[in-house]
C-alpha cells in the first residue's frame, strides 16, 4: 500500500505538478478526508466524454446506438478494475482498516472509482486534453480490439439476433429451479432452440443472470459459427 | 426555416470554420443523412463533462451525490430546449416534412438533441475547449441560479426532508381514483401530513406523477417556510 507516486505516475505517463491531486485522488472514503468521491463524480464525465470521441473517430460508420453500447463495455466497472490492475493501482490505494481487511485493495469498485478520480486529478492538475490522452492511452488497445459487432452485446441478443439471422425461432427460457431467501436466492434456467434440438442450463442469483449464463452456453454449442460466440 | 446560420453563431459567440458541421448538427434524421444523431452522441458526452466540472467548480462543499443532482436538473430534456429556445434554434432547423407538419420545431426534444449536436460540431470544428466554453456560456446563469439545497430535488423528497427537519411523521399517500385504459390512466392521490392536519390532492397519468403533484401542493401549503416550496 501507498508505494512511491513515481511508480504510479510512469505508468500513466503523466507527472502531477501538485502530488496532493493525485494522493486525493488515491484516498478512499474510509480513510478520511479528503478522499476521492467529489473527483469520482468529475472523471466519470471526463472518461465518458474521451471514449465517445474515441469511438466516434474510430467507428465513423457506427450509429449512436452502437456508439452507446460500445462505451458501455469500455467503461462499466469490470473493465475499468482490468486497467487499474494494469497499473497496479491496488498498491497505491489508501483505504481504511475495515476496507483494506476486507479485501478492498481488490475491490472492482474500489478500483473503478479511483482510477475515474484520477483522470480528474489529470484534469484539474493540467487541462481536460492532459486528461483525455491519459484516457486513451489505457483505453486505446481495448477500442482497437473491438469488433463493433458483437461487443458489448449480452448473450441472449447475440442468440436472438443469430437465430434471427438464420429464420430460426427464438430460443425459450424456463426456470428449472429456484432456491434461497429473496437476498441470497439460486436460479437455474433452461434455454432451449427447438429447430436446433438444443438445450442448455445456465445458474446465477438472478433469473436474469441465469438466463445469460444458458445462452452464454447455448453460444457455444451453435453450429459452425465462431463469430457469434466471441466474447 | 434555415435562416442564415450567422445568427446562429452570433447567439452561440461561435463562428465555424467548417459550417457543414454546423449544418449536419442542425439536421434531424428525419430530413435525411448526414445528420445529428451521431453527434448527439458526443455532445451529451461533453455537455455532461462541462457542466461536471462547473460544478465541481462552483460547489465546492458539494458532495458528488448532490453534483450529479445539480447536473441532471441542468442537462435535462426540458432545460436543454429552453436553452435552444434562447438561441432561437427552431428557426435554423432541417426536419423532414412529417416532423415539420407535427410540430417538429417545437418539439422539446429536437430542440435539446440538436443543441448538443451542436455542442460536439464545436468540438469537431475545434476542440473540446471550445466546446465547453460554448456550454459555460449558456449554462453559466443557470448555475449562478441554482440553490443547490433545493434545487432539482423532486416535491416528494423536499416534502419528506421538511417534515424530518421537523420531527414530523411522513406524509401518507393514496390513491382517490384510477381511471382508463393501460396506456392512458388518470390518477388521483391524496397527501396527507396528519399532524399539520393538512391534506391534498394531485393527478397525474401515472401514480408517481399524482403523487409527486400532491406533494408539490402539499409544500405550497406548509405554514411559514418559503424554501421548501422554492422550485
Amino acid at each position: 500500500m501507498a508505494l512511491d507516486p513515481a511508480r504510479l505516475e510512469a505508468a500513466l505517463a503523466y507527472r502531477f505538478r501538485n502530488p496532493s491531486l493525485l494522493r486525493q485522488a488515491l484516498t478512499h472514503r474510509s480513510y478520511g478526508i479528503p478522499h476521492n468521491e467529489r473527483l469520482e463524480f468529475l472523471g466519470d464525465s471526463i472518461l465518458n466524454a474521451s471514449v465517445a470521441r474515441l469511438l466516434f473517430d474510430a467507428f465513423p460508420e457506427r450509429s449512436e446506438g452502437e456508439l452507446s453500447r460500445l462505451r458501455a463495455s469500455l467503461v462499466k466497472k469490470e473493465t475499468l478494475a482490468e486497467l487499474a490492475q494494469s497499473l497496479q493501482l491496488s498498491d497505491h490505494l489508501f483505504l481504511g482498516e475495515g476496507e483494506a481487511r476486507s479485501g478492498g485493495y481488490q475491490r472492482p469498485s474500489i478500483l473503478a472509482d479511483t482510477l475515474e478520480a484520477i483522470f480528474a486529478a489529470v484534469c484539474l492538475d493540467a487541462d481536460f486534453v492532459a486528461a483525455s490522452r491519459t484516457v486513451e492511452r489505457l483505453i486505446a488497445p481495448k477500442i482497437a480490439a473491438l469488433d463493433p459487432e458483437t461487443h458489448g452485446k449480452d448473450s441472449k441478443t447475440k442468440l436472438q439476433e443469430w437465430l434471427q439471422a438464420r429464420r430460426l425461432g427464438l430460443p425459450q427460457y424456463r426456470i428449472l429451479s429456484q432456491q434461497g431467501e429473496a437476498h441470497d436466492q439460486h436460479f437455474v434456467v433452461e434455454c432451449r432452440v427447438a429447430e436446433l434440438d438444443l438445450a442448455t442450463q445456465g445458474a446465477g442469483a438472478s433469473r436474469r443472470a441465469a438466463e445469460q449464463d444458458a445462452a452464454t452456453r447455448a453460444l457455444a454449442e451453435l453450429p459452425t459459427t465462431k463469430k457469434a460466440n466471441k466474447p
